[in-house]
């Protein structure tokens, strides 16, 4: 470790820090199993990644942001060739006329905390310690650097096929989410995208910090329950400040494709505490609101994460189904994301829910 | 007039080159119209736009193509802002690190004919006596360029609004179309495409020749039969080459507007020597198919053409209604449309007609 605070990623983080990703996802972001397979084989082949503190880097240095864009229920079919988002981030510094110094995720939530990963590997560059989000989100522009004034251009995305699309001048971080989206569609749902270069003393003061880290410990804190034979979701209340707002069984789920997203709700029967109580969970891509008995409880921005009751496997929305047995638990999501800006992109009306005014989780220590 | 050959557009050619472009546009490629008002005040305000033969140019220069991308029956209502095409171009320039020498048409049919114009005027070029097409087609790989090995990328679109999106790298000619119509779809159904750069030998090979004079040479015949008061429909025959099919009344009319196309179907009850017989055309964007009592009499590549009976208007299919009187003419499209890499990208087929063989129209100089 140097002094700068940096340490390096091992073979041994990688499931973890894909379990805890997992978890963060909060339903959606993809699953992280297949990006963890190949950061490993790249770790194995010699590649070296450090985590670097968000402070580690001078002012004017340049970070780049990438990570897949698509519906997670494809990209759980159609696995990646490989270098998506690193020709994405070799096109925008071409485009830019830059050289990225460090590469940061969109969200630690899901398969985009892996992809930072893969493309630090494949470019010998380090990763910051921080995200966009402190979770998952559906869209581009829901990121704090976008919240705060992250350039929407020059943006690129590319394929698994050869195909590489450069978004050159784009009037706004809104027209950037269409057109990554419709053409991570044409691209067949699954491609990577990387943003234009930001500067480090910007990402420094936007970024959600420490959640590598974080995502890492609640990784490890998972993996060692189970080695315990512990509950794994006693011990993530008892270690992340998360409360449990819900147990059931899930009755009914109802999930469509539509414009690259996987929107849907799943119905869940109350059990235990929740004996006779209706749940709701309103999805796209990842979980947005929980209603018990009508009565909304945890809502988009916090994080509403369904593990398995028995197990404590975080349950992404792509494979929940009829009689899976759940726990939900609420986490209050990063301070960054509760500013009248940030409520404009991410809160409850953003997401088509104009009767929710967004009331906060009011405990809880993650991430902020 | 310089000895190359070439001539200047006057503002007195711009009106006879729309309306013979919107009788090669086949019933397709957008009303020509808001075009020809634009380029008109171009060259008032002192833009000269030269039309230059196919083999003016030494072999090392670079030619452009551009054109509108969308649907037609958007163009009619959403102007352009007027820059679209001027755009895309320039990012193409500076993606491809190369300057243009002269522009060229897409297509010469439709509103395609007089975007180069436009940019030309824009930009200080002129514009190539040719286009891709010899007519008005409803994709961007359905161009002698692309039949003939033009690359797919580096390519660029730009719209209304500033937004300026780079096909950067592109598999074949097929994603080109795919991505540009996705993002024109995305743009609002109408934006500017510019192309690779093509060097002026493989255009000079590969060009529908003569077609900017062909279509101003239409124009003035159709203008001269009003003016004299013959029958506009009996003088294009006399001077094209073209034959009557069928002349009828539109008894039904279906059209809608799917991924940025206008498919569709007319129906036509006979009239005059077709008195008591059925018509029928098939339309994507353009006329494809002429059936009379159930046989195709001219089909795609093919120009089908729909003349207002009366005044001898080309009829756009976005125009189309019931009631209107036509006289259906067909013209033999250009001889580099109908080998078998044309008939891959342009024959019946390729429109979605697997058992209709082309059989080409035996008559007509035109083009040839």
């Amino acid at each position: 470790m140097l002094d700068d605070g940096r340490y390096p990623l091992t073979e041994a983080d990688l499931l973890p820090l894909s379990i805890g990703a997992a978890l963060l996802g909060t339903g959606g972001g993809g699953n992280p199993y297949v990006g963890m397979l190949r950061s490993r084989e790249l770790l194995r082949k010699g590649a070296t990644v450090d985590v670097l503190p968000l402070d580690a880097l001078p002012d004017d240095a340049w970070v780049g942001e990438v990570g897949g864009i698509g519906a997670p229920v494809v990209g759980v079919e159609k696995i990646e060739q490989g270098e998506e988002c690193y020709r994405a981030m070799r096109a925008v510094e071409d485009v830019a006329g830059v050289k990225m110094s460090a590469l940061i995720c969109a969200e630690i939530g899901g398969a985009n905390s892996m992809e930072p990963v893969i493309t630090a590997a494949q470019a010998g560059l380090p990763v910051l310690d921080g995200d966009g989000m402190g979770r998952a989100f559906p869209e581009v522009q829901m990121t704090t650097f976008f919240i705060y004034g992250a350039k929407a251009a020059p943006a690129a995305i590319a394929d698994d096929k050869g195909n590489t699309v450069v978004f050159r001048d784009v009037v706004d971080m809104y027209w950037l989410e269409r057109f990554a989206r419709d053409t991570s569609v044409a691209m067949g749902a699954a491609a990577g995208l990387a943003i234009a270069p930001m500067r480090a003393d910007f990402v420094r003061r936007t970024a959600v910090p420490g959640t590598m880290t974080q995502a890492l410990g609640i990784g490890r804190t998972i993996l060692d329950a189970r080695k315990r034979r512990l509950s794994v979701v006693d011990r993530i209340i008892a270690t992340t400040g998360a409360t449990l707002f819900f147990t059931g069984k899930v009755t009914d789920i109802r999930r469509e494709l539509t414009g690259g997203f996987s929107r849907g709700e799943a119905q869940i029967a109350g059990m235990g505490d929740w004996q006779g109580c209706d749940g709701r969970i309103a999805i796209q891509n990842e979980n947005l609101v929980l209603w018990v008995d009508g009565v909304p409880v945890i809502m988009v921005p916090d994080l509403i994460i369904n593990l398995d009751l028995e197990t404590g496997e975080p349950i992404t929305t792509e494979v929940l189904r009829y009689g899976q047995r759940l726990a939900v638990i609420g986490l209050p999501v990063h301070d960054l994301m509760k500013t009248p800006e940030a409520m404009a992109v991410v809160g409850p009306q953003a997401f088509g829910y104009p009767d929710l005014d967004f009331t906060p989780l009011a405990f809880g220590p993650i991430g902020n």
